[in-house]
């Protein structure tokens, strides 16, 4: 999937702050080109304010005059609609949309369509839609703010874009080696040691106590660094506990 | 997943309109829990302006001095992050956080943590949390709107609720109850005066000492048995530390 190939299209946006933060929300999610039709405030500096650093996709918006402008080159067109219409439509959600959108061709052109924010797409424009996309919503209150549904919406193509790739996860940028299990065996046996030493194990009745130390310490999964503080920390009270002894 | 146990926190929240906007998003999302810690300017109009019909949610919200009061009560608190800290964390995208959430037992109380606008949250807040969370974004424009950001992860929420979860975890069936923040932060007091009193913590020259053990055990999300057993072990340090001071 081409993000570059994917326009946001909004029909005759009411406030400007929603032009702004609509075009912040592009942005951070990799989608740049926006289509305003008949906006009733644009230019406006509230527009610009929203939009924050995102001002190079707001100034890039073109600026047309009927829906139909905005969508004749495409070849996918999603119409966003937050209630079901008299005329069932082929529905999807954001996620399926983006899964949809994933398996045209790259060269393919998309238009997503977002209408009026007090009334949403009328039916003649939702007619020109290939696939309608509703965002899963709690029942009670399901009138998304126009920027926002656009944020999840360009989220979920986000990820969906980028399904291969592999999300950064925190254990690839560690900043110490995990412990093997051969570190965590002497770990072990240094921590009961220890723990006889300081008089806080009784080896004669030692209950579940190493049980459930080894529990704690194995879903932490610790890593060489800890392991090294855990392992001071032990041989710091060690050499009270001989001190004591030794008086 | 119960939506009714997670609450959103915004932090020091600079403007109002972002509040309003959170409230909506929340409750878009059947979240409706929501905590304020030291806004700059709240109540006020454009917070109500943005909330919509979600002036509920607003209104609801508890207002508070200090994160500490914001989390007392929390057993597993997200942070959320949009660059990556010195001191690695456990790092989830959004999805995966509300995976994460949905396999804890129903009646824990969950706290997912928002930044000020133009620092995101500080590295002392960020040590207070089980799991860091960013949301994948564009390399070119990573900075969301807070709440853009608060809807992103509350939509994420809602999929994730809605979906019927079958698999038993062992977490539902643990033998002994979590410890909450309160109790980890008594902990962490405690665990700081054993290390100073047994000599392995120098006032003077901390290091890095006392957040990587908090990375550790908000890691591994201690049960209050657990903490028991470790701060039995503390006291028996200590013990010892202050024999040997007599002598």
């Amino acid at each position: 999937m081409n993000l570059n190939n994917i326009r946001i299209v909004l029909v005759e946006t009411t406030h400007p702050g929603n032009i702004g933060g609509t075009a912040r929300a592009m942005k951070n999610m990799g989608l740049l080109n926006l289509f305003l039709v008949n906006p009733k405030s644009y230019p406006d500096p509230k527009a610009l304010w929203r939009a924050a650093s995102a001002n190079d996709v707001l100034e890039g918006a073109k600026v047309v005059d009927s829906l139909d402008d905005a969508i004749a080159d495409c070849h996918f067109v999603v119409g966003t609609s937050a209630r079901q219409r008299r005329i069932p439509w082929p529905l999807l959600d954001s996620r399926s949309s983006a899964a949809a959108i994933s398996q045209l061709p790259e060269n393919q052109r998309i238009a997503i369509l977002f209408g009026r924010e007090d009334r949403g797409l009328t039916n003649e424009q939702l007619v020109l839609c290939n696939v309608h996309l509703q965002i899963p919503t709690s029942p009670n209150y399901s009138s998304l703010n126009i920027a926002m549904a656009v944020q999840i919406i360009c989220y979920d193509l986000l990820i969906e874009s980028t399904k291969s790739r592999e999300i950064a996860h925190a254990d690839k940028d560690w900043d110490s080696p995990f412990s093997t299990q051969a570190d965590m065996k002497r770990f072990y046996i240094h921590l009961e040691e220890a723990l006889s030493e300081i008089g806080f194990l009784d080896p004669t009745a030692p209950r579940q106590l190493m049980p459930r130390l080894k529990r704690l310490f194995n879903r932490v999964r610790l890593d060489e660094m800890e392991l090294n503080i855990l392992r001071g920390i032990l041989s710091e009270a060690q050499k009270l506990a001989r001190k004591t002894l030794e008086n």
